[in-house]
């Protein structure tokens, strides 16, 4: 009977011609510029939600929701129903599943060639973008060859050795590692030894002259804070913008990936609001390629994806039933992270605090009340107070973050949001794409078939 | 700076052309035989929940999930982010988009023309089969007009006036209900008088000998039994084949559209193996039409689509993080309204009924053990086992049905699934599509797209 079935499809399909071909002879041909930007952890449910929250706030929604041609993505690893960055990246940069945890290597450990190597070799320029640390798995994965993207500091030397011509955003974890096996020096110095010009900081880069052959720009020796936080420090756009600036004469053009790698990081923590911010901080850099896009649409393929849905993030929950109220995440005025560190400073100079005066601090960087008009949907309810006062007093007691945590859930609910775990699900993603060759990313494709499509455009 | 990127992309768009055309010139053709299969509650987690279950029991998964076209269709409501099954089904039915409650008016009543009765003008003859109530909302939505869902009778009289050739499946809920305002008569009586062949349970059904103009067959006057929980009786697939064998003679073929609505039911209810198994009876469904575009692969076009997500089911849960053991699944026996029949018999039976008597009953339907090897995934934690017995003891006090619900979800959980909502959410479907015109259903579509290519195909 199953064959059966698998002979009808075949013959049915045969019979009526198949309509999916992407990667037909007319598009072998090389894209002089593509971008490809990815969501780390930003899936379907990410995307939707900020959408909804912006047009409920009088703006016009997402850019890179509005790209004239979707794809729906499946992301499982070799190995796992439920993919790691490591081997959807691997998956996205090279075209080949892997297990997890594994950093350009496929599964027997054999060393694979991403999109960014292909590009280099026929000839354009190479940069690579993050918000988060550059030896992170994500960006890893088009530079690095590594069985574990745990070894940050090996990985952060095969940036050097790539030669690639642009690195931006945050900084090498681990760069001076000396308990390390293969650590040989600092990783800035062994850079500058290979002939790249190494800005560390904001000032260093606002300063820069484009007189450099090759470029590493790091806004600090970690992750770029999140947008939500951050409101004078350099961003996720301004680094991509500035490696157009630095590759844009290149004859043969240039691929640059960027990832927004932080969404990931508040979906495991399951705060929507600082994801939100993170998605729209990502939209705006996609937009910076945009304006360069203007003056050469013939020539630019973007191509914007997610690796995997991170924390089971749902568009509804079931205290709230048909109803949505995103735009209620407006009352949040700063990362989980940001908050944690203001009560626990709070309490470690009062260790005394009352619950009251708490939820006063609580109100300001949420907008939760105690004490509200029965309407105001963010009054507490008494069973919402009595689990955040169970929550506070855990925190106080054990100085961890049940309370921050409990207030960002109890917000979220209020949205109707909900999230399922703190690690990532099997969802697939959607991948939008616009420009030349971007009609490749329609239907339904793998993770893999992203690299295999741009491979093409890149050579 | 909103308006500048909204003329930004209009530019691109235009200098790279826009590479979406569902309704392009030449596909204004005619299909002979068009089907519309439609999952309720069935989105993209159901499907690949469902898929990796069979794949791991060694099948080679589901048939609707093979088709060469898939298009992520997008929900929302004329009035809510979350759409309702009134409101997505007169959405894929006439192509726009109504409040929620609605049965085929738009937002201010206006009467709508869905893709049946664009069918049945143009001289195909019409069927429509569901496996709940046929004037449930989806099913309605295609042959009815009313500002709210919830006129049943009304709704059922709309189902004669349409004329349309066929109706199969469940059979309609207040058919004899005199109290309601615009009560005639029993709708089976006038279903006859108006010159229908009414033909209510299996028995009359297995004898039909294709001898009426018109035919009405109900398996039951509610809905088709849980396919988990049914061995004999007649299926979605038997009424699709039955509609199939009645009008496949007809000189300008027809359109059929089948609905496996309890789907949506055992996801409103949290039960994922229910839903699972549900899944794969409505795949069974679709392969009946497979069969049949075998003889007219030209000629034939099968679209397989949801009208929501119900649920916020995910693909991973926080207790299991990146591991996945949907497999588990197999050891549940029985719908969760079939267990909770049991156990409330047995606690009726013996009103001193021992949690450790239910958990044999339990471990008989879920496979859960109080009692196993460390290794065994079916283990309870000495948690989980706390959970289950207070959830046992009110059961026994209210005669609710919290033990029942408790197990699920401790199965659903120990499978890597979990759930937020016991209504809909906003996640879009995945809609396939294989046949003639196939690649319309390409890339990402609004629900009410799906009307506007079926309405171009059935002309």
């Amino acid at each position: 009977m199953k064959n059966l079935y698998k002979t009808i499809t075949a013959i049915f399909i045969l019979a009526i011609s198949a309509t999916l071909s992407h990667l037909n002879a007319a598009d072998v041909k090389s894209v002089k510029y593509v971008f490809l930007f990815i969501g780390d952890g930003m899936s379907i449910p990410q995307r939707m939600m900020t959408e909804e929250f912006l047009k409920k706030s009088g703006d016009e929604g997402l850019f890179i929701n509005q790209m004239p041609n979707q794809a729906i993505t499946y992301t499982r690893s070799a190995n796992s129903f439920i993919t790691d960055s490591a081997a959807s990246g691997t998956a996205i940069a090279c075209g080949t599943k892997t297990n997890n945890g594994r950093i350009g290597v496929d599964s027997d450990g054999k060393k694979l060639e991403s999109i960014a190597y292909v590009a280099k070799t026929s000839g354009k320029k190479v940069g690579i973008v993050t918000s988060v640390t550059m030896n992170h798995a994500t960006p890893a994965a088009f530079y690095a060859h590594n069985v574990s993207r745990g070894n940050y500091y090996q990985i952060s030397l095969d940036a050097i050795s790539s030669n690639f011509d642009y690195f931006g955003g945050g900084g090498m974890m681990k760069h001076d590692d000396s308990k390390n096996k293969s650590y040989k020096s600092d990783f800035y110095t062994l850079a500058e030894s290979a002939g790249y010009k190494v800005l560390r900081g904001s000032e260093q880069i606002k300063a820069f002259k484009n007189d450099a052959n090759k470029l590493m720009a790091y806004g600090s020796d970690e992750a770029l804070p999140y947008a939500i936080d951050n409101s004078d420090n350099l961003k996720l756009a301004d680094f991509v913008k500035l490696g157009i600036d630095f590759m844009k004469d290149s004859p043969q053009g240039f691929f640059m990936m960027a990832e927004g790698g932080k969404i990931d990081w508040m979906c495991h923590a399951n705060d929507a609001a600082t994801v939100m911010r993170e998605v729209v901080d990502f939209d705006n850099a996609v937009k910076v390629a945009c304006e360069f896009a203007k003056s050469h649409p013939s020539q630019t393929l973007i191509v914007v994806t997610g690796d995997h849905e991170t924390g089971g993030l749902t568009l509804g929950f079931a205290g709230t039933g048909y109803e949505s109220f995103i735009q209620l995440l407006k009352n949040q005025k700063c990362s989980q992270d940001a908050f944690d560190k203001k009560i626990k400073q709070s309490i470690a100079d009062n260790p005394k605090m009352s619950f009251e005066d708490a939820m006063e601090l609580a109100q300001d960087n949420f907008g939760l009340k105690l004490n509200a008009d029965k309407k105001d949907p963010m009054k507490l309810s008494s069973e919402e107070i009595d689990s955040l006062k169970s929550a506070f007093e855990k925190q106080k007691s054990k100085n961890k973050s049940h309370f921050t945590r409990a207030l960002i859930k109890c917000l979220d609910n209020k949205c109707a949001l909900a999230w399922t775990s703190g690690a990532h699900t099997a969802l697939p993603v959607n991948t939008t794409a616009i420009g030349a060759q971007s009609e490749n990313f329609k239907g339904a494709i793998d993770n893999t078939d992203i690299a295999k499509i741009l491979k093409q455009a890149v050579k």
